[in-house]
């Protein structure tokens, strides 16, 4: 054992004394294990330790010990970031928030819920059910991951063109900052405007300004009614045309889908019911109180233009409709590892936005799959990686990152910068807003100890 | 004339002509217009001069020559903020962006429009509409107030309980930085995570953190038709139990208001037609695909308990129904001097608040009028100062702000902080957040020249 390890083995042991007994591993199992996140990109080396913090205290004390050592810290979730948020390499110490898992109260009389930041999403969901309430963003992960890595990122789901992404959702948080100070920001009421807006500052910052440790969320309530319709399209551009003449006749879809023609074929390849005719589908949701004749307009507007158009109210029937929407992703990921990318354009990009994908893939060889939630244009280009060229993988995924920003769009609409995007980071916010998140980083987290190397 | 004061009209001349000609103006006149807001709030002494900004390049400018001579920069829209948030003491320079009143671009197709700060918040709205959009924050001074200043103050209005504060309408912003910076936050795309949200952080930060000289801001269809309904009630606690019962039951009402028996008691003496029979009034409006029948089941709660209720779908009688709302501060005004506050609880907590507002009144003998903006808890106390022992108005403010604290409020929910209730922020922000509030303004303002002394 050389002198620095026998060092750091000593500052490790001062930190399992500082948390709750038992709380610090350093089994190389654990240690491996919150190393990696969903999107499988991995840093060198192994993190020293991972800390499951049950309480406020452990996070406070681990955040201390890595200032004072300094040691930077990478909170964890469930670990199904896609963008490489919240891998942890050599040298570091993994904050593992998952334990801190109790909703401490729903209170339906103002619509909100405080919870801890290890609450499932999906549970959380649930948990407001019980009492007519939902919890509306849905990311795609939201049966895994945990409110505190979707504030994380701002997650965003299937129900943001009606309800808003993950911010739209935080009213306050409870911050541990990086000198191990507690913090509570934003309020439980919705309106409020005394102070800056520290809530949405550290919402999607990915684990680089605070961790997060408690959050006062926003619930709805739950829907009267729900009413579900879906369409096929001869082409994308029709497909794109109908969704943007739903939202631009005043109605408000609870969800607004579209999939391209390679991924019904994927679905159909996997034995899904769908045709494997070279079409586009929509489908859309509508809900609450004018569910049913809301849906009956939008199913007005898209059978305009579909090949085939049905609405139902039915749930069973709804069922077999959204069926298609779910199968996309196992479908695809079927056929191979696939990388999933997230940009977002102008709503009205989408249509071109698509057909450059197709012809991309065209190009390049190399199978890019488009998912889109329509209605914000943000879309998710799945490039399959497994069994092509990883120089025109790369030279694909490049291009997906340049389409975005031709069109006037972003380069990560809802899954984060993570590790992987950071190259493409300066091309979106030029120099001088990358100069001002430095500063703002430098504010916040003097030390640069926590989730270095992410995000900004 | 001394040293000092021919070094400063040196440093003025120089700016002078660093600034479109013509734009800058030491007039007595001009600066005793810009020296106040309309919160009738007055600093020592008058303002250098005033910058009638007419494009990007004037703010750099006065920008820059600010920083050079580490004086104060006051940015301003039409002045009719409530907090002091725009006023300008001695020694330092009022920029006025009011000149730069451009549209300079709707986008129906992505429900986006471009402006520039001091657009006419009601003009932005007039144009949308001529091409079936709208601009939906609505604050009371919207005929007057500009959109920049809507920013700064992240202003609410009518129309949030459905469609959201102004944050919730600002893709992007340009800012000039207080070292004469350029930059551009946000995107044109509603979702979008690359970068922090400096969006969010700068609106609301009332002009502290940078100069706002454009924004990208969100648009909505206009609806297809409109409810309108109103009722009495016996109490304040029924007529708030009816507001949240119609939020509890899912619908969605674009206007939910409260007055309560003084507030009619002052428009009934105004000639107003409303009884004077110490009831409670509530106006609800619903609006879209479905406000006819979303309008009627709105109605169909609120009649439960009240003593009168009504509803309707033809805009003349509900203009007679809204005009019940339309007279209540004019109605309050003629009374004397009022101050107008603006305090915002957890909507449970609105009977209550309603009800220790009516108490402390009495306590005090200081008439204090309650409107609130039922679907978020955001109430505004007018208190009557005309005519009233000062000690009794000081402690009835006092009481208003303690009053929002104890019921887990904010001391303001859209008005913003400005000069007048500094005293108050610590109180609500608590330490920790002061300090971090502090470290975010030096990072982006480190020598302290953008707006000093305001809201935080």
């Amino acid at each position: 054992m050389t002198g620095g390890a026998v060092a750091r083995a000593g500052e490790l042991a001062a930190l399992a004394r500082a948390v709750r007994p038992g709380a610090l591993s350093t089994d190389p199992g654990d240690r491996a294990r919150v190393a990696v996140d969903r999107s499988g990109h991995r840093q060198e080396g192994l993190p020293l330790a991972v800390v499951r913090a049950g309480a406020v205290d452990d996070v406070v004390a681990t955040v201390r010990w890595a200032a004072a050592h300094r040691v930077p810290v990478v909170p964890r979730g469930a670990g199904t970031g896609l963008a490489g948020g919240a891998t942890a390499g050599a040298g570091s110490v993994v904050l593992d928030l998952g334990g801190m898992d109790r909703i401490l109260a729903i209170h339906p009389g103002d619509g909100i819920a405080e919870v801890e930041p290890g609450v499932i999403t999906a549970e959380l969901d649930r948990a407001a059910r019980e009492v007519g309430l939902r919890y509306t963003p849905d990311p795609a992960s939201a049966a895994l991951s945990t409110v505190g890595g979707n504030i994380a990122t701002n997650a965003g789901g299937l129900h943001c063109v009606k309800y808003g992404v993950t911010r739209d959702a935080v009213l306050a948080l409870d911050l541990v900052l990086a000198d191990g100070t507690l913090l509570r920001t934003g309020r439980r009421t919705v309106k409020g405007v005394a102070g800056y807006d520290l809530t949405s500052l550290v919402t999607g910052s990915e684990g680089t300004l605070a961790v997060v440790v408690g959050a006062t969320l926003r619930l709805h309530p739950l829907p009267a009614a729900t009413g579900t319709a879906a369409a096929y399209f001869a082409s994308p551009e029709e497909a794109a045309a109908a969704c943007a003449a739903v939202l631009d006749a005043g109605l408000r879809p609870s969800v607004l889908e579209f999939l391209d023609a390679r991924t019904l074929g994927a679905i159909h390849r996997a034995g899904g019911e769908v045709p494997a005719t070279g079409e586009t589908f929509v489908l859309a949701r509508t809900d609450g109180f004018a569910a049913a004749a809301e849906i009956e307009a939008v199913h007005a507007v898209l059978r305009r233009t579909a090949t085939r158009a049905e609405y139902t109210g039915d749930p069973a029937a709804a069922d077999r409709l959204l069926a298609v929407r779910r199968a996309a992703l196992p479908a695809v990921e079927r056929l191979g590892r696939v990388l999933i990318e997230d940009i977002a354009v102008p709503r009205s990009r989408l249509a071109e936005a698509a057909g450059a994908l197709t012809a991309l893939a065209d190009r390049t060889g190399v199978p890019v799959f488009t998912f889109a939630h329509a209605g914000e244009g943000n879309i998710h280009p799945l490039v399959l990686a497994g069994g092509q060229d990883p120089a025109a993988v790369r030279e694909t995924v490049d291009e997906v990152f340049r389409l975005a920003l031709r069109l006037g769009g972003t380069i990560t609409g809802e899954h984060g910068v993570g590790t992987l995007k950071r190259a493409w980071l300066d091309a979106e916010l030029g120099p001088a807003a990358r100069s001002l998140h430095v500063r703002i980083k430098q504010a916040l987290d003097p030390l640069g100890i926590l989730n270095p190397g992410k995000a900004i």
